[in-house]
C-alpha cells in the first residue's frame, strides 16, 4: 500500500506499509535534495501521528527519493518569509517533528544513501537507528551560510562527542559514513547497493518482537536519560515490573523454555 | 581466604581476600549461567556492603564461574513467581545492588570470561572498569522474550553512544569483545589465557594509590556527573582541596618531589 | 604583535594577535612545563577576559612553549601554600578559568604537541576543540601524588566514556594521542611537524563564518547541554530564530543562493 501526503499534485512523503508491520517514509521533493519545507514537515508530521496510533505497524523506516537523504531546511523558503515569527514557527515546528520521532511507540530507522546536511544531519541523529550507504555523507552547514545550526546541534550532542559535534558545527565541513559511524551518529555502514538488504536485516530483527515490549522500552529509554542514575534505576524497575506482568513476556518466557517460537500478542 | 555467601550448601558467591588489598568475589551458580536470583543479589549484595565497610580492601574484582559471566536474572524464578510485587521488590533490589557499586568506596572491576547478558550485561555497565577475554560477548536479550532490558538500559546508556545502546537493546544480539571496547562498555580486552595477567596489571595500578584519594575522588566522580558544568566545578573543587589537606597528599607531593615511594596511611 | 601578561620580567603567558582574527595564546613557563601556579591562571584568565570582549578575535589557540603543552597545577606552590583557604582558591580560580573558555564568543582551540597532565589535560578536555601531535601524551596523574584529579574529572567525563575516564583517574597512566583521539579528548591528530599546518587549516575554516553565528551557536551549544529533550529544542529554536534575523544569515543564504562568497559583518 503507497499513501500520500502532500497539498499538491506530487506528494511529499510516499507511504509504504508491509504487512509484516513495516512502514516506510520516502521524504519526495528530489529536486530540492527533500529539503524540509513547512509543507514537507506537516506532510512527515501527518504520517508518524498517524503510524504511531497504528498498532499494525511496528518498525518505521525513513529515506529519501533521488540523490540527497535530506538536505535540511529549505533556504528559499526562509529567505522568503524574513519575520522572526516565521522562523520561531519553523523551528517550532521541526522539533515536534523529531520529538515526534522519538515519542512515537515504534522504533524508527534512517535509511542514509546520500547526503544529510543541516536539519537532514539533525534527522539522522533523532531516529533511533540508523544505516547509512558508504557514500553517504553528513554535515551541519548551517554556519557557511551565517546560521550556526542550532537545533541540529541538539541530537548532534546527544549522539556524538561534545568535541566531535562541535567541529562539525562550527567548521560546516562533511564526515563520511565511517567517520560517522565511529563517533555514533549511525548504527551501520554498507555498500550502497547492499543497503536496502541491511535495513531489511535490522528492522526484521525488530519485526519479531513484542510490540508492548519494544513500545514500553523506547519510551522508557528517552525518559530515564534525562534521570539522575537513582531515579533512573527507579523508573525503569517500574516499568520492568510492567512489562513482565504483561502476557507477551510471559508467552516469550514460555516460549524460550520450551524451546520454541513466541507468539506474541502485543499486550 | 575464601569466605562464602549462601543459604544452601553451595556458596553462591566465593569471597577471595588477598593480602594487597584485591578481593574477589565469583558468582558461583555455574549451572544456571550465574543468574541473578533473589538470593544471589543479596548474596553479592552483602559481600559488597562487608567489602566497602571494610579499609583493609582497596579493589574489588567480579566474575563468574563455569563458562559463562553471568546470564541475568533468573528466568525461571520470575516466572514461578508471577506478580506484580515479586516483580518490583526484583527490579528494586538490582538497582540497589548495581548502585552499590557505583557508591562504595573502593574501585570495581568486572572480569568478564564469558557472556554477559540482560542483567549481566548491565552489571558489566555498572562497574566501574571491565576487562573483558576477546572470547566474551554481552547483549541485552530480554526483548527477545517480550521483556525490554529497562533496568539494564541504565547502565548501557550511561557507557554506549544512545544509538548502539538502543541498537543492542531493540534487536537483542550479540556484540563481541572488540565491539564492545569500541562502543565503552568494557576499558581492555585480551585473549582469554591473559585475562587474569590484565585483571593483575589493571588492579595493581590502582591498589598502590591512596585509599583516601580513591575514595573520595570515585565519590565525586559519580556525583558531578549529574551536575551542570559549574556547579560540578564547585563541588569538585571542594572536594580536591579537602582531598589537598590529606596527609596522604602531602605524602604524596613530598614523595614526588623527592623522587621516592609514596607511603600512604589512607588517610 | 605580541602582548605579554606577567607580574615578573618574564611574561607567562604570549600573545599572538594576527590581522585575519587569529589569536595565539602561549603558556610560557617551559622550565616548569607550563605548569598552572596562580600567577599564570591570572595570567591566563585576563588574556581569555580581554579577547572575549574584542570583537576582532575569531578564533584562539592555546599552545605551550617548550617541551610540554601543560603539566598542571605547580605542586611546589600547592606544597608551599598548605592550607584549605588557599587550595579552595585555586581550584575555584581554575575552574572560573575553565569555564570562561566555554563562556567566551570564540571557540579555542587546544594546541597539544607535548605532554598534558592533570589539569594541563583538563585544559585540553575544555577547549571547544583540540588538534595534537601524534607525540603528545595525556593523563590525569593527581592519583600518583594522593590527589584524585577531581576537578579534570568534571571535563574529562563530558568528553570520555565514563568507563575511559574513570580508567585514566584511577590508574594514572598516559594514554597516547590516537587513543585519545579514539576516545573523544581530541578532535585530530598529525605528526609534530604537521602540528601549525593542521591548526591553520582547523582554524583557517572558522574564521571565515560569521562571528555572530558562532557566538550565538557556541553560547547555546553548552547551555542546551544541561537541558533535556525538550526543552533543549524550544531554546535551541529560539536562538535559532534570532540567528536567522542577523544581517550575516541573511547575507550568507543569499550568497549561497547567488554562487558567491559572503561578506559578513558580524550582526
Amino acid at each position: 500500500m503507497t499513501v500520500a501526503s502532500t497539498t499538491e499534485n506530487t506528494p511529499l512523503v510516499l507511504r509504504n506499509d508491509r504487512a509484516d508491520g513495516l512502514s516506510t517514509l520516502t521524504l519526495n521533493r528530489p529536486g530540492q535534495f527533500n529539503s524540509l519545507s513547512k509543507e514537507m514537515l506537516t506532510a512527515v508530521k501527518a504520517e508518524l501521528d498517524a503510524i504511531a496510533g497504528n498498532p499494525a505497524i511496528r518498525v518505521v523506516v525513513i529515506g529519501g527519493a533521488g540523490k540527497a537523504f535530506c538536505a535540511g531546511h529549505d533556504l528559499k523558503e526562509m529567505r522568503a518569509n524574513h519575520s522572526k515569527e516565521f522562523m520561531q514557527a519553523l523551528f517550532r515546528q521541526c522539533g515536534e517533528l523529531m520529538l515526534t520521532i522519538t515519542r512515537m511507540p515504534q522504533p524508527v530507522i534512517a535509511r542514509v544513501h546520500g547526503i544529510a546536511t543541516a536539519a537532514g544531519c539533525q534527522l539522522v541523529s533523532m531516529c533511533d537507528l540508523a544505516v547509512a550507504a558508504d557514500v553517504a555523507k553528513f554535515a551541519v552547514s548551517g554556519i557557511n551560510v551565517g546560521l550556526f545550526c542550532s537545533t541540529p546541534a541538539v541530537g548532534l550532542a546527544r549522539n556524538l562527542g561534545r568535541k566531535a559535534a562541535l567541529e562539525m558545527l562550527l567548521t560546516g565541513e562533511f564526515i563520511d559514513a565511517m567517520e560517522a559511524k565511529a563517533k555514533g551518529l549511525v548504527n551501520r555502514v554498507v555498500p550502497a547497493d547492499a543497503l536496502d538488504a541491511e535495513i531489511e536485516r535490522l528492522a526484521g530483527s525488530i519485526l519479531g518482537k513484542s510490540a508492548v515490549a519494544i513500545r514500553m522500552g523506547k519510551g522508557m529509554f528517552y525518559k530515564q536519560l534525562e534521570m539522575g542514575l537513582a531515579e533512573a534505576y527507579d523508573y525503569a524497575g517500574e516499568v520492568m515490573a510492567c512489562n513482565m506482568m504483561s502476557d507477551d513476556a510471559g508467552e516469550g518466557i514460555d516460549a524460550f523454555m520450551q524451546k520454541r517460537q513466541p507468539a506474541y500478542k502485543g499486550c
